[in-house]
């Protein structure tokens, strides 16, 4: 599978944005890697003095710039996927039912605590 | 824009998967980014040592825990956007546009330096 | 100032350590700034599903985990700071004194806010 | 063991440093780990598009951005610790002797390994 036709689109926009700048030389899967950490980063730095109240209720400017935080963050993502032939969404759905063998809902219902301590 | 149906599919999957393990208290924006940095973290370990050449050749079996941990980021990224009603696309478009007017290709060409100190 | 001689002892015995088992040759200071990241990504993860009331109370188990996480962190943190000759201790009184110009007491007291927003 | 006069001295100063801003409310064990991560995101960032090479060549201005960003990281990483009563050197000692157990020179000289895969 190869994506939907909205990500396939997007796949190419960001390879055609990285292509005309020349910037092919600088995304080593290493690199990407580091890029996308350190906007995460950047993304939990809105978040780190609030309370987890607060953070549900970010003022319009603030969520502004989260979004874009989270834009950067999923840049660096689908350029990663792309670098290596991953479909992100393929990869989202096979986590997921590995995720639902690891906690199986009658054994972690409202609790949080990871599978080799279950 | 509301996102694809393959995401909005994935989304409602995601939402099923969270709500009936009654995870929805834990998920809180901030926690949220803080499980997104920390995944984050587990696939920049599989990266740290390698050379950025190494880094385009992965094992098959290395490729496949990468997979993984892109998944987990992803997971997490589409939940903290869920909780925003942030359109993850459109937020990725958003900040492709910004990027082209700080970037411009004349300027940045083969160089790669942040926008504010072009 | 070279820094105490307890961590010049520390800073002695890292180094061994890592020459010992010919390890240098990955010890770039990109993969260092890597290896610090993840380790503090694994640290966040003890952290991420607690509400901060939770996070004062750790079992000691827990603690553990967490000292080890610390330990990892400020590992990579001084071999960072050995390969360019930076005092750590020097650098943290550094900033201080930068930080109490950036927020004066009567400007921030009581609020947590980016110096370039007061 | 409480650590060496100088990290006992910075400790005081880091603590009064909080108090008289009135942001130890804002202080928990969850915020500081936060806060720490954001940090070494940003320290991160100085090195993710340079080669291993270029990141042992840091230009002076670059270099005392990173000493700035290595000081922050080492900052909260002291405050977490004070919340816990850590001592970070004996830490650091603990993880050293570990890490000789797990990692034995024979067995791991010239190649970087997880000690479960060795």
């Amino acid at each position: 599978m190869n994506g939907t036709d909205e990500l396939e689109r997007l796949r190419h926009r960001l390879r055609a944005f990285v292509t005309e700048r020349d910037w092919d030389q600088f995304h080593t899967p290493k690199n990407l890697a580091m890029a996308l950490v350190g906007e995460a980063g950047e993304l939990i730095e809105h978040f780190q003095w609030l309370t987890p109240e607060q953070s549900t209720e970010l003022s319009p400017q603030t969520l502004g710039e989260v979004e874009l935080e989270i834009a950067d963050v999923l840049l660096f993502l689908l350029a990663l996927c792309d670098k290596f032939g991953v479909d992100p969404l393929a990869a989202v759905y096979r986590k997921l039912t590995l995720n639902a063998q690891r906690y199986p809902v009658e054994k972690v219902r409202g609790r949080v605590m990871k599978y080799d301590k279950l």
